[in-house]
């Protein structure tokens, strides 16, 4: 039994006379399972070796039933940033009732990138890896297959993958945003923008520039790294020009709950001489006055799918392509009626 | 040579002839070490078996390089709290530089706190934790004791502890803005407090009420989960009231902007009719308008000191305890002077 292979989910599927989608349900704990197939599946497990212990597990099967994200952004931006906070939270949903545990590791500024992933990998500190924050022609796909690990990417690379991928549609979270400003009478709008590296944030920008064009809206793009502070700044930019924006599109709630504190602290009212809309929904955007305006995309879901996807592949599945539901806009109270021409001289003086 | 023990820090320092604190020093790649002393260390290591590459330390130490957190609230609170972002970019501030990981592990809903530390220093997943939000009588430490793996706490538990600490005064800043608000004016002050569990929440509930009885303030405690949303809901229920305060110190910058929606939405003006305060400082609060009064701890400072000493221990160093700069009150837009009696009758008409 020593020189055996490792038992796989398969070995497990044949043994219990189930499907292998079944066998990860039941190990991962997941809904959708009859109690007698997952008492079948389990006794399974444990004759062939899989035991539920996670240390078992890992003597057994030499699998490490561990997970590593890699965050390539430095730990400013991850303190600022509520997405990576909720998707963690998704991730360890999944994790915490599955036995995995998260590396989690910064790339930056000690560490290179991809030093850390051949680490964690040469050491089979953990099993895959989930890539976030894709770039154009991102090397870090080539980088896992030749770690021969496996891997699941938050959106679609814009180069061949061998892996699965869990995506959202957010540039049609932009489009709603874009076309419920124009239905309210804004002809001049503006976008402030994530880092153009990053293949989501230049999506957001291409979706917002070509919803503009197409309602022939006046539009213009202004990018930042995603934090508060240069969402403020962008924000004080675009309202002292000739011609500011009736409304602003911000990538994410941050930078838009700066930009409604920039513009109250000029006297601008929100959303009677100027209408925001964030990206990401995030609770405490609700709370403040007036509440904003958001395209939802649900992080902690991305994280939980992400999860299970990632799962599904390291017990054999073959590499698929989840698409989640479209971000839907949440219209609050920071979006109005486009003023008339003109309204702000009164009110700013 | 296979049978000597491992090679440790002492045996490093004896070998270079240098201090064992010097060695960690070089070893964890920190300022203050002279290039000489860093390349006899260096070498001292590499004869002994520390080379400087992951695997190789891992290979000839039987240490895992990795340290655990975990964090026993739910991924809910985790997702809302900006400490711990800020504190996990601090943790990583260290580790990045010095080929440390971080296993991540969220003890809720599926699995149980003991058994995620069974399982982390049973596999030898991790040399050590850090254990957050210290309770009363807290169980993690004998727990992590009976492991035999080292632990830094945040805070001093209440109870005998053989682990070193890193702790904020943090009482020190609910003081400082009681007695700012009471140079104010104000003679009725709530608070807004997270769970009573936490020592250190409970820390600032009771320096509030100390604080206030000194200063012959009234006062009232609600307790919340520290959420943006409970944050909220406790501000209506304060402004409610038939003697609302006119002055409410939050124990977190999220409950303070949430309730900073509600007063706004009441049509109650900040800092006019009501001040408020916040704790931790966060980027966002500063950026609001009026912005954030907040008790400044420095959560990444936090971090990065907390990993320190946790690798200071692991290299076999006496325990310690580090008490941080005592947080100081960061006074800005949202307190002033305590509203004449009865002036809020006309504005909320």
């Amino acid at each position: 039994m020593s020189d055996a292979p490792r038992p796989t989910i398969a070995d497990v599927a044949r043994r219990a006379g189930v499907s292998k989608g079944l066998v990860s349900f039941a190990l991962n704990d997941r809904p959708g399972v009859s109690p007698d197939s997952r008492e079948r599946i389990l006794e399974a497990a444990r004759e062939l070796g899989w035991t539920p212990s996670l240390r078992g597990r890992s003597l057994s099967t030499g699998r490490s039933f561990a997970c590593g994200l890699v965050i390539g952004r430095s730990p400013d931006v991850i303190a600022a940033d509520p997405f990576f906070h909720s998707f963690i939270a998704g991730l360890e949903d999944v994790f915490s009732t599955s036995g995995q545990i998260l590396v989690l590791a910064a790339a930056t500024p000690g560490r290179h990138e991809t030093e850390t992933y051949r680490g964690l990998a040469s050491d089979r500190r953990v099993d895959g890896f989930v890539i976030t924050d894709l770039r154009a022609d991102d090397e870090r796909i080539a980088l896992v297959e030749s770690l021969r690990l496996t891997a699941v990417t938050l959106g679609h690379p814009d180069i061949e993958s061998p892996f699965s991928s869990v995506s959202v549609e957010d540039g049609a979270g932009i489009r709603s945003a874009v076309a419920h400003l124009a239905e309210l009478g804004h002809r001049r709008i503006a976008h402030v923008a994530g880092p153009q590296t990053m293949l989501h944030a230049r999506r957001r920008a291409d979706a917002f520039t070509q919803a503009a064009a197409a309602a022939s809206v006046e539009h213009v793009v202004v990018t930042t790294d995603f934090s508060a502070a240069e969402g403020a700044e962008a924000t004080r930019t675009l309202l002292a020009s000739d011609e500011p924006p009736t409304a602003i599109v911000y990538s994410n709630d941050h930078m838009a709950m700066a930009g409604l504190g920039v513009a109250q602290r000029l006297g601008i009212r929100v959303p009677l001489d100027l209408s925001i809309t964030g990206f990401d929904d995030t609770e405490l955007g609700r709370h403040l006055h007036p509440a904003l305006t958001s395209v939802a995309t649900d992080a902690r879901e991305w994280g939980t799918v992400t999860a299970r996807t990632l799962l599904d592949a390291l017990a054999g599945a073959d590499p698929i392509h989840v698409e989640l539901s479209e971000p839907a806009l949440i219209v609050r109270e920071s979006t109005g009626p486009a003023p008339h021409p003109h309204p702000r001289g009164g009110s700013r003086d």
